[in-house]
């Protein structure tokens, strides 16, 4: 069982804006790469071509502290904080060197897709639920 | 003065991710696109170029209702929440139709940029300031 | 029938770099956006969820002369070069003002996408078809 | 010298579309990453913050073989084509195992920026042409 990843990442050229510095819209994008690595680490893919289980994201926040340019290199380090029955929360902080660049969250739910019928939450799988634990907080 | 503004917009093919919904990391995008086109709609820009003077996104937070689609015409309604001395807070509804499908908030800061020195709050410079005024709850 | 769609468009703020100008691989999506509204504007929809018909791209290619910055109102002015029995070519042009910023070209190829099974080419839907012709080259 | 680097990558969720497969707009822009990685392998940067010397893009083309799938993995292979007094010409495999997903080319010039001067094109820097030099031909 896991709850925590550090995802090791280099700021891209195409992610910084006019400013100079990473744009905003960059850092949930981290969260989630870091998040699919987490899954990944334990043999796990968050979306299955054809599946009919999705994760959508219910809510999303994070605090800047201080801005990423390009070429920095950065860690995405995600820990699971709670698992329920339908969602999963997550916390994110994105560190560089040892100094913390920006605190996020991100929270999940486990939806069941059929052609033409409504979406609806549904039970997080069991071979799902059995890799994950909540992490200790950092 | 003006505290609000409501940005028109229609989902582009890229905005899509492979389960068919708009990818989330692009509401914080379309939140933004609406508080510039409000800063336009009283003669301002938020970026000018050379200037000294910096917005950098300090907060951003966004609950998820329900989904956009391909080609889906939909709403950013921006309002401005609160203005401090030298920060912004706004809230932000994404709707479509009558329906609300997301709703989030985000914090900027007024801040000076001077080639080798560190970037430091400042506050609002008064032409800003005499614009704005926070709106009234939706 | 139709063949040429000026799409009117500003600049986001996200979608510039560090070096202060729309980054490059905005073009191709400019491009799209264009090539989107021309087919709302006779009625149709190049993405139909569900369907079976699917229309990747399998070439494109821009040259840049002028760069693009934050809130620069342009049009991408996109043309139907070739409609052959599978395939559509277009051009597409860049304009601020009177100004030529970049100059592109894109080829989208018809295909039947059924599950399981490999994708090919297929004949470009008559409906599809009556709709478009080759434009006046600019 | 060098004159030809492959940069590995996995596909993230986001550069997915609702086809079901990686937009085209990301290749270029997993070009440019591979070329930013060549110049990092031999101690250069393309940016350098308050730098007087930019590396705008000017011409891009691509060709589209096959899709690329979210967590696929798969290099961006660059290879410096020609390089001349002002400019560089790249070529750049996108490939999975032993499959050529797409080939792509990329010239970008040499300029001085200089506030409030014109861009223009200038000789590339000794200390950089000193390191490349153009490939064998895949």
């Amino acid at each position: 069982m896991i709850g925590e990843y550090r995802h090791a990442r280099r700021v891209n050229f195409y992610e910084t804006d006019a400013a100079g510095i990473v744009h905003f819209s960059w850092y949930p994008r981290y969260m989630e790469e870091a998040e699919h690595a987490l899954w990944r680490s334990v043999g796990l893919t968050i979306h299955e071509r054809g599946g009919e289980i999705g994760w959508p994201r219910v809510a999303l926040a994070f605090d800047y502290h201080a801005p990423l340019r390009f070429e920095d290199e950065f860690e995405a380090v995600i820990r699971i904080a709670d698992i329920g029955r339908t969602s999963i929360r997550y916390t994110c902080d994105i560190v560089r060197g040892g100094e913390r660049i920006a605190s996020g969250s991100m929270t999940i739910v486990c939806v069941e897709r059929r052609p033409g019928q409504t979406v609806r939450a549904v039970e997080i799988p069991s071979e799902v639920a059995a890799c994950f634990q909540a992490a200790e907080p950092a």
